[in-house]
C-alpha cells in the first residue's frame, strides 16, 4: 500500500478544488479503506466547488481542506478490526447517510433520514481520491456484472429508484409524470419504464436532457419553458381526462408544484424530491393536497438498502441501461472539465463520471465505444 | 305515510332558513325513504346557512329552494324497485358522497374522492326534516346499539377516524398532535385514545373546546393563541427530542400549517385534513416534507366504506364514548338555536343535534341525564 | 337485433356441449346486452364441458340448460333504463364475480372475494353465444387499441397479474418463481417480466408450455417432472444463497406447495393461488410460514377493479405483449375442437379464443398472420 | 466491580440446572456490560431445562456450560470501546435476536429473521445470572417509568405486540380470535384492547390462564377442550354472520389450524405465530386461504426495533397495564420453584419474574402489594 495519493481537495472558500497529493486515509475499527475505480460529480458536490451559501454554512470554513465526492464504486483494500461481513477484495459501492444507531429513525427502518446522521463527501472526507475510507454500516456489495462507471452512479439512481417507487412500491401499470430534467430525473425515467410504469411525461428545458429522457422510455416530452402545449391539458387528454397517477416533482420550483399538482389525478401520488430555493414555497393546499385526496411522499436519499437491493438487481439483470444518462467520462485529474460540464447552461451533459486510474478510464472508454 | 312533512329550507340567497311544510321526497328506483330520527348540524350547513361565498358559488341561486343538512340517521320506510340490500325497517345513517360509478376513483376503491361525485344536501335535497332519500350505494345500516343522537354523527366522526387512522391505518403505540379543536378534531381525539395512540396533543383555543378534548383523552393541551409555553420545543420535550410520529392538521391555517410540520418528527406522517382559507399557503417545503422524509396524507371525506365499518365497531363496542362531545340537541323545529350555538364565538357548543320527531329528543334527554 | 342467437349450451349432465339457437337473453334494468366479440375457454369452462364433479356439486344438474363460457370482450347494444355509466357502443368485457352490494367484501373493497357474490357463466348464463347480458356493476370499459382476441382474456389475465402483483403490488427489482405451467402462471410472467421483476424462475412441465414461457420472459426453466436439477438449490444459486424474495404457487399440488416454501427466501411473499385437488394439504407450518416470517396471500379472482386498471394499461400500451399465450383460435361453432385442445395431454395449448362471428375471426386471423 | 456472579448455568445435558458461581463475563468492543434487574422465564427456557429434543438439537451438548435465559431489563455497567449510543447506567433490555450485519434480512428491514442470526441464551450465554453481556445492537432503552418486572418480558410482550399488529399494524375497530390461552396470548389480549381491537375472543383450555385473558381484556372466552359451545358458530354469530377480521394462532395444534381459518372471515388476516408439534399441519389450503383471499402472516420474533418503540410506549404511558400476566416472582436461587410453576399442568401461572438481587425482588412485592 502507498502511504500517499492524489485527491481533489477543497481547500478554501472560493470556486475550485485543488489536484493534491494528500495521506492515505486511516480507517477506523469498524470501516474498510476502498480504492476507487470509479467515482461521479453530485449536484452537492457542485455546490461545494462552488461554495455557495449553502456549503459555506453546511461545511463551513474552518472544516477545510476536505476531499470532494461520495459517489464511488471500488474495492476493499484493507478491513478494521471490528468489521464482520465486509472482505478484502469486495467490490462495493457506499451509501453516503451513515446512520447514528441509536437515532429514532434508524431504529424504526428509516436510518436514511436519521436525525443525527452524517454525509460522506460533506461531513467527512470523500472519494474524489485514490482511496477512500467507508464505515462497514454503509458499505453496498456490487454485483460483478456492474461496471464500475455504472456502480458509482448508484447513490443518485438510488434517489431516483426511490423517487419513482415511493414510499409503497406501487406503479405497475400506472401512469407517472417527472417534472424536472436533471439527472436523476433521467434515471427515474430509466427506472420507471423497467418496472412497468405504462404512460411516462418528462417535463423538462434543456434539448440535451430531454433527448436522454426519450433514450431512457419516456413516452412523452413536454418543455416547461415553452408555451407551445398546455401541459396540464395533455396530460389530462392522455390520461382519459383524470391526470397522472403519479407526478414525481423533481425540481423544487414555484412552477414545478403548481403544475405539479394540477397534473395529479386525485387520489393519486407526490413524490416531493427536489429541493426548493425558497425558505417557503406557495401550495393550493386545498386543491391540490385536501380534496384532492392524494398522498405526498417526502423523498430523501434512498432506502437503506432496500432501494440499492432493486437497483442493484435492475442493473445486473440488464432490464435498466443506465448508459444514456453517463454522458461523459475522464480522468480524474481532468476533474475540472467534469464540473465545467455540470456547470455550463444549456446543459449540455448529465452525469459525469471520473475515474483515479487510466487504466479503469481507458477499459471503460472501452466498454462503451 | 303522510303527504307533507316539516323540513329546514333554504329559499333564499341569505342568511337563515325556513322552517315550511313540503311535500315528501320521491325516490328514484335505487333509493330508499328514510325516517329521520336524529340529524346534526356540519360546518358545511353552516355555510350555506349563512350563504357565504363559498355556499353561492358551489350551490348557486338558481338551485334555492333546497333542504339543509346531511348527517342522519333513521329508519328506511320505503324501498325502490332496484333495491337490492336494504329492506323496510333498517336502521341506517348516510355516507354524503354520492359516487359516479364509472368514476375512476370509484372504479379503484377510492369512491370518497370521485372526480364526478354529488354531495348529499349540497347537490340535492338533505335531511333537516322528516323524511329523506337516500341512494341505496350510500346507505349503512347501524348497529342498534348505538342511539340516534350517536349514529347521527358518525359522518364526521368518520371524518376524524380517517385524519387519526390515514390511508395506512398504522398509529398503534405511536403519538398523535391534533392542531385545531374543532368538533372534528375532538372525535378525533376520542378515537386516537381508543386505538392505542399513546400520546395525544391538542393545539387549540376556545376553552370550551379544550376541556371536553381533556375528557376526550387529550393527554397534554397547547393553547394556539397564547404564548406561555413554546408548542414545539414542548411536543419535541415530551417526545425524546424528535416530535410527534403524527400531526393531524384539523384547521388549515397558516399557522397551523407552519407549526404543524415543526411538530413532526423526520419520517413522520402529517395528515392533511384543514381547509385553508386562502388559494394558496406558504409551506417549508425543503425543511417540512423533502428533507424531513415525511409522508403527507390528504383526508377528504371518509373510505366508503372501511372507514364506516371500524366507527360502527368502535361505538357500538363501547370502546368509543362520544357522549362529550355532542354538547347540545334541540327539536328540529328550534334549529336556529343550534344555528346559533355553531357561530358564536368563543365557542359554547361541539356538536349540535336536532331531532323532527319530540318523541325522540325526549328519549335522547333521558339517555343522556 | 335478432330474436334468436347461436350459443354453446350445457344440456345435460354429461361430457359436452350443444350447438344450438335459443333466444336473445333478456336484460334488466341494471344490466346491458353485449354482442360478443370474441371470447375465451377458462379452466372452470372445461370443468363445466366434462361435468365433473366439483360442476356437478357446484351448478347442479336443476341449473340445466345453461350456456357456457365467462371471458368476453364485445360491443354494448342495449342498455337497460338503470344503467349509469355504460353506453351503446361501449367496448367492454366483463369481470365474472358479480358483488352482493351489502356483502362486507364489497363494503369494504373486497368485493371479488364477497361472501354471496354469484359467477358469471357459472350461476347464470355465459357468453359461449352470440350475444350475453351484463350486470352494469361488472363492465368494464376496453381501451380500442386492445384487439378482441386480447380484450376478450382480460380476466384470466388479472388472475395472473394479481397473482404477480399480491395484495401489496410490491415486486419491482425483486425475484419471483412460478410453480406451474398453466396458461394463467405463463400470462403471471409476461406480467412479471413487464413490471421489473429482474429474476424470473417458472416451475412446469410440458415442454408446449416452457417454451411459451420463455418467449414471454422467463430467465430460468426448471421441470418439476425431471430430477436432472436439485430445483431449490439452483434457485438459491441464483439468488445469493437466499432463495426467491416471492413465490407464486399455481398449481396447488402437494409438491407444489412442499417445494415452494422452500424456494422462498425468509420473509419473502407466498402467493397461493393454484388449487388443490385435495381436502388439506400437508404444509411445513414451522419452516415454511412461522420461523420463515413469510406473508402468504391468498388470490382469487382479480381486484375490482384495481387489477383491471392496470390489465388495461399494460396491454394498451405495449408494455406487455401476450400473443404468445394466445396459442389458438376457432369459429365459436368449432368450440368442440377448443375443448379438445384444452383437455389433451401432454399439453399443446395455452389459451384458446372463439369468435362467434367468422368476419371477427378472420380479422384476427389476419392481425396474428 | 465483583469478579464472580451468581447464575443458573446448565451443565449437563438432562433435566434442570444448576445455582453456580461463574466468572463475571467479558464483553467485546462492541458490547455491553449489564447488571440483571429482572429476568423471566420463557418457553424456550423450559425447553432447555427439560433438554428435550428440540434442545438437544439445537444447542447441543458440546455447547455446554452455559447460563440460561434471554429475558432482562437491566443498567449498563460497563461499554465496550466501540460502542456508540449506548451509555453507562442506562436502563435497558434486550432484544435476543442478534444479527450478522451483511445478511438480506438485515439489510431489508427484516433483522429479525436473519438467516444467520444468533439467539441469546441460546447461542450464547444469556441472563438468569447476576450480569449479562449484550452486544449493542440489541441494546433498547426503556423509560425509567416501566418497572423493571415489566420492562424484562418486553421481549416476549413484543411477540405478542407483533402478533397483534402483524405485518402493517392495521388492527383499529377490528375484530380478533386469539387461539391459544398461552403468556403470549394474555398478553396479547392485553395488546389488542390497548389497541383498539372492538371484539376480542380468547379461545382456550385453562381456567387460570382463562381468567387472566378477562382480565386483560378479553370479551368472549371459548374453551377449546369442551363442547358445549359451536366455537366457529359462536364467533360468527358475533361478527354479523361472516367471522373474525383477524385470527391470531397462538397455538400451533392441528385443531387450532383447523378451526382458526373457519373462524376468519373471507379477505382477513391470519396471523401464524404458535409453533407446530409436527413436521407438517394438514390445511386446508383451498377453503382456508385460496378462496377465502386471506392474508397469512408469519411472525416470528418481534421487528428491530419498531415493535419495541410501540411496546415501550404502551407501558410507559398506562395504556397497556400487564400486571395480570406476570403472575408470579422469585428471587433468582429460588428458579426451580419457577420452573415448576411453568412446567405443571393444569397451568397455575402465565409468566414468571426472577430477581437476582433480593432487594429488587422486595421492592417489586411491595409495588404489587
Amino acid at each position: 500500500m502507498p502511504e500517499k495519493m492524489k485527491a481533489v481537495v477543497k481547500t478554501r472558500p472560493e470556486l475550485g478544488g485543488d489536484w493534491q497529493e494528500v495521506p492515505l486515509p486511516r480507517i477506523a475499527d469498524d470501516e474498510v479503506l476502498v480504492r476507487v475505480r470509479a467515482t461521479s460529480i453530485c449536484g452537492t458536490d457542485v455546490h461545494i466547488y462552488k461554495w455557495d451559501p449553502w456549503s459555506a454554512g453546511r461545511i463551513g470554513e474552518q472544516a477545510l481542506p476536505q476531499i470532494l465526492g461520495h459517489e464511488v464504486a471500488g474495492e476493499v483494500v484493507e478491513t478494521g478490526a471490528g468489521v464482520k461481513g465486509i472482505h478484502m477484495g469486495d467490490y462495493v459501492s457506499a451509501e453516503t447517510h451513515i446512520p447514528d444507531p441509536q437515532d429514532l429513525q434508524a431504529l424504526l427502518g428509516q436510518m436514511h433520514i436519521g436525525e443525527r446522521m452524517k454525509i460522506l463527501g460533506v461531513d467527512r472526507d470523500g472519494c474524489f481520491a485514490e482511496y477512500v475510507a467507508i464505515p462497514e454500516v454503509v458499505c453496498w456489495v456490487n454485483d460483478k456484472a456492474i461496471a464500475p462507471e455504472y456502480a458509482c452512479v448508484q447513490e443518485p439512481l438510488g434517489n431516483a429508484t426511490y423517487a419513482v417507487l415511493g414510499e409503497d412500491n406501487d406503479v405497475a401499470g400506472k401512469s407517472m409524470v417527472f417534472v424536472g430534467d436533471g439527472p436523476i430525473s433521467l434515471f427515474a425515467v430509466g427506472v420507471a419504464r423497467a418496472v412497468g410504469v405504462t404512460n411516462i411525461f418528462l417535463v423538462g428545458k434543456y434539448d440535451f436532457n430531454m433527448e436522454i429522457g426519450k433514450r431512457m422510455g419516456a413516452d412523452h416530452l413536454l418543455y416547461a419553458n415553452k408555451d407551445d402545449v398546455d401541459r396540464i391539458a395533455y396530460i389530462k387528454d392522455h390520461t382519459r381526462g383524470y391526470g397522472a397517477d403519479i407526478v414525481c416533482d423533481m425540481a423544487g420550483s414555484t412552477q414545478a408544484l403548481e403544475e405539479g399538482f394540477q397534473m395529479l389525478r386525485k387520489g393519486g401520488r407526490f413524490t416531493a424530491f427536489g429541493v426548493a430555493g425558497e425558505a417557503t414555497v406557495p401550495i393550493d393546499y386545498n386543491n391540490g393536497i385536501v380534496f384532492k385526496g392524494c398522498q405526498v411522499h417526502g423523498v430523501n436519499g434512498r432506502k437503506m438498502f432496500d432501494t440499492w437491493y432493486r437497483v442493484r438487481n435492475l442493473l445486473s439483470s440488464g432490464r435498466l441501461d443506465i448508459a444514456p444518462v453517463v454522458s461523459h467520462m475522464f480522468p480524474l485529474e481532468e476533474y475540472e472539465q467534469g464540473f465545467e460540464k455540470m456547470i455550463e447552461r444549456p446543459r449540455h451533459a448529465a452525469k459525469v463520471v471520473l475515474f483515479p486510474d487510466r487504466q479503469e478510464f481507458d477499459a471503460a472508454q472501452q466498454r462503451r465505444a
